[in-house]
């Protein structure tokens, strides 16, 4: 063990473990989880070479394989309720997408809610039993997040009770569904559905791509991979041209909407029914966002205690990184965010669960509020995610770079968050326009409930004077104060949204011209909103906290997470009169103050999250510390060292000395 | 020729070919570049397939057969001139490195400057000849940007007139040298030079690695390649571990510092002298920041002008993409910045050539200023720059994830620059004490001249109020106004973060701690000083252009480009009472009035860069705007599409169904 990163660890404040504990949603959870961890970790079946160094089709081969693996064992142990399998396959896969991701994740779930009784008994157990290998084809080359402009059709031919799928255009190519390129024989085509000479919008339909036995894929079908992407190496993500594919009648879902056998169509009884899913995904990213933060965390907090760089104090030791200023400022703000964001993500999980049971009772009540805050929740906590990843990589200085580290890989792997689910400014705008409904509801006199209720006229209008005429009140050493800073800010900005749209309206523009002419104020309002929404939730987990140790230590992030948020957006703070100039200098001092108490506590904040060395896989952030060592073995195996002589010095360099 | 792209070109206010020109410095350096650039595309020698599709040892094999053509071809055409040179250069390698850029741009240049004449005579023929290939060894793992933290060693030992070099410990393992791995069979290495029991610090020391015959490391020599990493796939970057390794005396290079026969040691006559070329390297990764920018913008712009989604009017045609105002939000103000960067990347380069006829007479009175100034700007661009190249990527949806985009490889070629050649941090902080000491100058009554006058007492402090009981004067709409805003922004911060070293001071902590204690404020002042640097450039370029045409478009980003900052920095602005919070209202109405104006020539001003289809290599960005067969035909021709069924179909997935 490194001498400073022991030395780390004895200088914290509070019991790591009861932390660990709080993060996993108690004790017997943190206990499970790690049993999970150590099934897969000293399984030999799960062992490879280091991913970073095979090839593309190596990287899938291996994928597959493992995949495989887990299947069987899943079954094997019995591993059966859903957040112990996401365990366990994010340990055999270290967090990466893997290539059945949609099978397991999509296919069959969409069989199990969509498919009409005998059709899951028609399917179900194929698919079950990886027969069919199946995956979920939505989006295509021309349309993602705006599904109603889906081109792929599905025409219903009575005369043989068959649908005739076709991709019509280039742009209506299937792209992107993963596991479809090579992996799939089957995949659920969500495709315009054309009978009786009518279009009746977008429906799913169950489409053989390949043959069940030969897997060469059927006639009427091109199939195949997308190409080498940014990150997803594992996955095949895929394409499909579909041309004159006949399915039988039967292979549509049928749960609600149907297709009689001479054509008829037969309308579903609501239209909401697909919300649901929407939402529990992007509440899961929300918490994916707070685990990638924390392993980039706990790589670039661990480096930075045992790197040894330049000097503060002429004549003694170089200081470890970590007592920078600068450094601390890089990291201890994103620490703090990846806790905010974990906080947030298990209420997202509680909500959800909660209104589920709403739900399938036929209450909807609360699913558009809920809908709303998912969508902007996701976009704004998968940006700063993103961006934070990419400063923790570059506080590693070069070696960050490298792919020893892994946080190259944990970027390009978490970044399609921003896009994928709904890109991200369109989640915003769909936050927006919730946020607007409510705001003119309330203007209207109407009560408003929820998250929301902050635009009511009686508490946003309490004081009839402009809110920059508004003694400050704010007390910045407050986490109450400051959570009603940021409720205020975010009306403020939802109010000057509103008077944008209403300027353009008497400018006799159109309200769509209108809507698109304040856009940027409007993306701004609900960041805003988010914002307040994620510091409140932090601010009501410590009321949860008993142990007064670790209280402290999370109060103290919980105030630097609020006090940086005003120092990058202080504009906003200082336009909207909630604070005044010599305040927001005292925030400054008070931030690197915070900085200064955090500094102790920094590596066992980062221990908390409990990521063990096999699943970060991270040379920079070994739990050991002993990071040089490491890398130089991890090099030397690299496989451009494989021979000491690479062939091209004797097929160019050699040459190209005698010509010279 | 897609009709949406055609009719974008149609609709330009200003003629593409005269701001090409201006970007290239004149009419004749455009048409020699293009000269050059067609020698390459048109030469079969340099044609490959996609190395998208390549593994890494693949990457690195093709761009040595590609250097080694280069080197014959450019004396075959007798391109000799060092601009043309890396003209022809990145053409062959489409602007990546490659395995000989250490030889080309270090070694030789190393030898010319560093080496004694009769060493000129003795190294640089074999070295030209490229029967010596070498590198140049200066960072080691242990140590980046601390260059005097270097721990290799060269002890000499007068009794057989011999150097002997080791790396006493693991972190003194030279690391990332480009084309050491397995490219350079020679090194100038940097080690701490030991002569008659003491240390005189670092020096240049040519090391033989390999045999020049059979290229294999010759004894004490263990070298090879550093392992994958985000990017630079086709750069051997290597590591280098000396286990006593002799050199005869003359490999030291003998220009200014000496060792004698006895081991008597003879100091150079100045430490400034290679102050020069580290200011000519980052001045040149400024104008990289505008190319990567420029490249970046003209792929997402181009794309958004041919993609189609979504609606802003029901029952319409789907709006192009980049009608969206946030989509112009995203885009135009980095299409501002590319415009930014890019002249004074012109201008940087025009002052360091005008200073070098100074150094070579020996009058260094400029460097400190520009060695300052090409500190801060290379951390400035290079930040903002690479966080550009990933909004324009994500602003192309998931296509933008994909490798086809060419944007992901933009951002890993160009992200490094963030940590070479002095890591960002440290930088401003370079730049921030030249801006201290120039404040205390002044405070003493010294008069300032140069870039930093606007610290004098007279241009500052004229107004002996508060800065922020001062009217307020800013013209939002006037450049040369909002220029001055920057300017007392800068100095606004200068004196804040002053001001905070003074305050810790007072509470007796030592002068490094205080500084230290300071440094988010130092880093903050820094940046407020490069953003002024970079409007005032941006807005007396302005004064150079005639054409009334490119003109207008010019100032029209200007001064997007000016707003855009004050409203991402809108807190200091207004902290400093130099804007009020109405005039930021104006200030955010102005943008998006901008943002319209620059709609009609959004695709013409890309187009401007002049960016070849071959050069930018990039489906989206296709100047014919037929993106969507052209990224069909891509993908069918990834390596995962060779064979229909992939082997792990029948190695994992067909076992498994017999197994369930």
């Amino acid at each position: 063990m490194n001498a400073d990163i022991s030395r780390e660890r004895e200088n914290a404040t509070f019991n790591v473990e009861k932390l660990t504990n709080i993060l996993d949603g108690g004790i017997e959870k943190t206990k499970r989880r790690r049993e999970i961890q150590s099934l897969v970790i000293s399984d030999p079946d799960f062992q490879s070479e280091d991913l970073n160094f095979l090839s593309r089709s190596e990287r899938y081969d291996a994928a597959v394989k493992k995949s495989a693996q887990m299947i069987l064992k899943l079954r094997k142990y019995g591993i059966s309720d859903p957040e112990e399998i996401y365990c366990y396959k994010s340990c055999v896969h270290r967090g990466r997408s893997e290539p059945l991701d949609l099978h397991l994740g999509m296919f069959l779930p969409t069989l199990l809610n969509q498919a009409s009784p005998e059709q899951v008994d028609t399917f179900f157990i194929p698919a079950w039993n990886l027969e069919i290998i199946g995956t979920y084809a939505q989006t295509e080359m021309g349309h993602g997040t705006h599904l109603r402009g889906l081109e792929t059709t599905a025409t219903y031919d009575p005369a043989t009770q068959e649908f005739v799928l076709n991709s019509p255009t280039v742009t209506s190519i299937k792209w992107w569904p993963g596991g479809l390129g090579k992996t799939s024989n089957h995949a659920i085509v969500l495709a315009q559905l054309h009978t009786q000479g009518k279009c009746h919008g977008l429906h799913a339909f169950i489409v053989p791509l390949r043959s069940m036995n030969t897997h060469i894929p059927l006639p009427g079908v091109v199939v195949g991979d997308i190409g080498p992407k940014f990150g997803f190496d594992e996955v095949d993500n895929g394409y499909l041209k579909l041309e004159n594919v006949r399915i039988p009648r039967n292979n549509m879902l049928m749960k609600y909407a149907k297709v009689e056998a001479d054509g008829t169509y037969v309308k579903p009884p609501s239209d909401k029914l697909t919300y649901g899913t929407m939402v529990f995904i992007r509440s899961m990213i929300v918490g994916e966002a707070g685990r990638a933060l924390a392993k980039s965390c706990t790589i670039a907090i661990r480096y930075s205690a045992v790197r040894h760089q330049s000097e503060i104090r002429p004549g003694e030791p170089e200081p470890q990184i970590l007592d920078y200023q600068t450094q601390q400022y890089k990291l201890f703000p994103l620490l703090a965010t990846a806790y905010a964001y974990s906080f947030v993500g298990q209420y997202m999980n509680q909500v959800y669960h909660r209104i589920t049971g709403d739900i399938s009772q036929g209450d909807y009540s609360e699913l558009p509020e809920l809908h709303a805050l998912s969508a902007g929740l996701k976009a704004f906590t998968t940006w700063t995610a993103s961006a934070g990843i990419e400063v923790c990589r570059m506080a590693c200085g070069g070696h960050g770079y490298s792919r020893c580290s892994a946080l190259p890989d944990i970027y390009v792997n978490f970044v399609p968050t921003c896009t994928y689910e709904g890109e991200n400014t369109v989640m915003m705008l769909q936050t927006a326009r919730f946020l607007i409904k409510s705001y003119r509801q309330a203007l209207a006199g109407h009560k408003l409930s929820g998250i929301v209720s902050y635009l009511n006229e009686s508490e946003f209008r309490l004081q009839p004077q402009a809110v920059s005429s508004r003694p400050t009140v704010v007390n910045i050493n407050d986490l109450q104060s400051l959570v009603e800073a940021y409720k205020l800010r975010a009306a403020k900005l939802v109010e000057l949204a509103a008077k944008s749209i209403q300027q353009e309206l008497q400018r006799r523009v159109s309200q769509e011209d209108a809507w698109n002419n304040s856009a940027i104020d409007l993306v701004r309002a609900s960041d805003a909103h988010c914002h307040y929404v994620v510091v409140k939730l932090f601010a009501s987990k410590l009321g949860e906290i008993k142990d007064t140790a670790v209280h402290s230590v999370l109060s103290t992030l919980a105030l630097l997470y609020a006090l940086q948020g005003i120092t990058q957006h202080s504009g906003d703070f200082l336009q909207a009169g909630l604070l005044n100039a010599p305040q927001l200098t005292q925030v400054s001092q008070s931030l690197k103050e915070l900085l200064a108490q955090l500094r102790p506590n920094a590596v066992a904040l980062v221990d908390a999250f409990d990521y063990c060395d096999e699943m970060l896989n991270s040379v920079l952030g070994r739990y050991d510390g002993n990071v040089y060592e490491h890398m130089f073995e991890w090099a030397r195996r690299s496989p451009l060292n494989k021979t000491e002589v690479h062939e091209s010095y004797h097929k160019y360099l050699k040459p190209l000395q005698a010509k010279l």
